[in-house]
This record gives structure tokens, C-alpha cells and sequence, in this order.
């Protein structure tokens, strides 16, 4: 792409570092930005600026906070002696959205994934197995996607707590509501009847 | 949505401003920005809001510029006597990657649209008619994009003009080339049978 102007030029390169978008949906959105007000591109790079420089995470949990402790460890309401184990702050507000934990997180930051380079030590596992360590935990729940690296992290994570007394369980894989059992994989499928529930205690949700 | 952070529900918010971008993608984007070194967070807001304030538009033809006459009206090789009308930024670039056009533009910067609300007047067409009236100019050819709205701002213009003397074409309308004939849609197949062209032209290109 040759472009007429170096501003446009280096706004459109920075905007393409971003993941999934391209040059031309770069100069899509930057030649958007000229058509609004100049108060609406600086709002996004201040809050850009502000959010990367002021960001803090939680010190028990990991997860993003504008304050040291946030607010889910900081509520005194909530179960501190069962812990979600999540990949990050996504999957901590899915699961806040569904209203049926009311335990605490511990965010990892990523999944055990050696292909992309991460080990275990670039991810917050030595403070999850510390809490562990220290006592009043009584269940791990891991709550990682269901994938390769999902699996390998809860593999290690598990070896790491096995000999402590602490109960770990991981979250139901299943078919998903509203699914239709015939184009349903054959390994979940499988699971699901594997892992079949009583009756009663589907009817619960 | 609800966020554990204010600074980031900021930064989420203005993303998500952007065309196309919804909350979660302006969440993926802003979460990819945290996993990425300060710099290039930064490096991003510089550029878009430098963009913003020292961006110019060419005097003569509209384009987007960093000087007063961008390069191409500034070129004395460029045929001034063809002017070529299209929208924006992206058709000049489009059709400068043809190399098959070496006159000069005039950057409309958009369409006339009643249904956004885009008259006439919120175009630069007046700029255009002094530049046919002040003489010099034996063609105007539109190349703007063929639907209602682009059909509607050629003839706009072409009314203006008319009365002067100066030759006006339209980019032609046909199938693309390495189109199959047959999932060609009618009007399009219609035109390109009436507007066809010498065999040995055809060649050329």
C-alpha cells in the first residue's frame, strides 16, 4: 500500500499490530476516526494510555483491578475456601454472568502451551499452589477451555496440589443446551454419558 | 459487561466506538494491548492522535496530504487535463496500484446519501465546477462506485457541468475479469453487452 501521507501512513501500521486486523480494516477505522470529531480519537488514545500505564492486577487473584485487592477477594460474602481456576479475566466475567459461583478465582494469565514458548513459570501457578500450601482451601475447580493445553495445564496444576488436602474437580463437559445430540462430537458426546448426572440434580438450573 | 477495572471498561468503551468493533472484539484487542510491551500501546496512541490533529487535505484536489499540494498534483508529469472524481483515500490508492491512469483526482470525500443525511454540500463539488469553469479540463471521468447513491452524485455533478465545454466519462461497468458469465447478476451482464468494446482494445490490458 502506498499512502499519500506518513501520518496516515504510521496510524494505519500501528492500528495493523492489533490481532485480526489487517492493513485495509486499519484504514478503515483510521479514516473513520477523520470523519468524527478530533475529541473521539483522543478520548481513545488517552483511555488507551491511561488503561496500559494504570492498570493494576489483583494480588491474590491475578485478575485486572484498579485497586490492589479486588473486588471479588475483597467481598467478605464469598466462599474463600473454593477456588475457579480460569486463563483470564474473560472467562472470570462469563462465569460472574452466570451467577452460580460465589467462590473466589485465581486467574492464570495463559494455558501451559509449549508451541507459543509458555511454560508453567509464565504463568501465576506458584501463588495458586502457595494458597494451597497455607491451608483453608478446600477445593480446586478448574475451569480451563477444553483443549490440548487446557487439559495440560490442569495436569500439571493437579500434580503440584495432589498431596495436599484439597479437593479438585473441573467443570462439566457435556453437550451444550440447546444442542442437538446428533451433530454433537463424539468424544463429548462420550463424556456426557460417562459423566452422566441424576436426574434430579439437572432439573436444578 | 461488567469490569473489574474502570480503566479498562475506558478503553473497552472507545474501542468498541470504532465500525465493526463490538465489545468483545474492543475487550480481545485492549487484553492483547495489556500482554504486549508499554511501548507499543503507546507507539499506537501517538500515531493515531498525531494523525488526527496534523493531517491536511491537498489543496487542489482534497486528497489526504501531510503538505499543502499532495505529491500527485504537485507532479509535473500528471496529465492536468483529466481530472478522475471518486469517493475517498482508498479509490485514489486503488487506482494508482492500476498504474493506468496518469491525471490528476478530485477526492469527493463521500457520496450523496439523503438517507445519512449527505447533500451536495457537504462534498467538495463546488471546488470541482470552478476547476471546469476556469478551463484547462477536456475530460471528467467518475469512478465512483456503482449503486444508487454514486449513479445519483455522477449525474449531480454532470448537471453542473454540462454547459461547459468538457468531455465526461464513467469508469465502465462489465463482469470482472475471471468472472464466470453465468453467476453474473443481469444488470451487470446487460451493460457489458451494451457498452461493449472493440476486440483488439480489449487486448491491451
Amino acid at each position: 500500500m502506498e499512502f499519500s501521507s506518513k501520518l496516515l501512513e504510521n496510524a494505519v501500521n500501528e492500528m495493523s499490530q492489533l490481532p485480526g486486523i489487517g492493513k485495509r480494516t486499519a484504514l478503515r477505522l483510521v479514516l473513520h476516526m477523520l470523519r468524527q470529531p478530533a475529541t473521539q480519537t483522543n478520548a481513545l488514545s488517552q483511555a488507551l494510555m491511561q488503561m496500559r500505564t494504570g492498570i493494576k492486577f489483583c494480588k491474590s487473584c491475578h485478575n485486572i483491578s484498579d485497586v490492589d485487592v479486588c473486588e471479588i477477594c475483597a467481598n467478605p460474602n464469598r466462599d474463600e475456601s473454593v477456588i475457579c481456576v480460569v486463563e483470564d479475566i474473560r472467562d472470570v466475567m462469563a462465569i460472574e454472568n452466570t451467577s452460580s459461583f460465589k467462590g473466589l478465582y485465581h486467574v492464570l494469565g495463559g494455558k501451559i502451551s509449549p508451541i507459543d514458548g509458555i511454560g508453567p513459570h509464565d504463568l501465576n501457578i506458584v501463588s495458586l499452589v502457595e494458597k494451597v500450601k497455607l491451608g483453608g482451601v478446600k477445593e480446586i475447580i478448574f475451569a480451563l477451555s477444553s483443549t490440548m493445553e487446557g487439559d495440560t495445564t490442569n495436569f500439571y496444576i493437579f500434580k503440584q496440589i495432589q498431596d495436599f488436602d484439597v479437593a479438585t474437580s473441573t467443570i462439566a463437559r457435556g453437550i451444550s443446551v440447546g444442542d442437538e445430540l446428533e451433530y454433537t462430537d463424539e468424544i463429548t458426546l462420550g463424556r456426557s454419558i460417562l459423566n452422566r448426572v441424576p436426574f434430579e440434580s439437572s432439573l436444578k438450573l
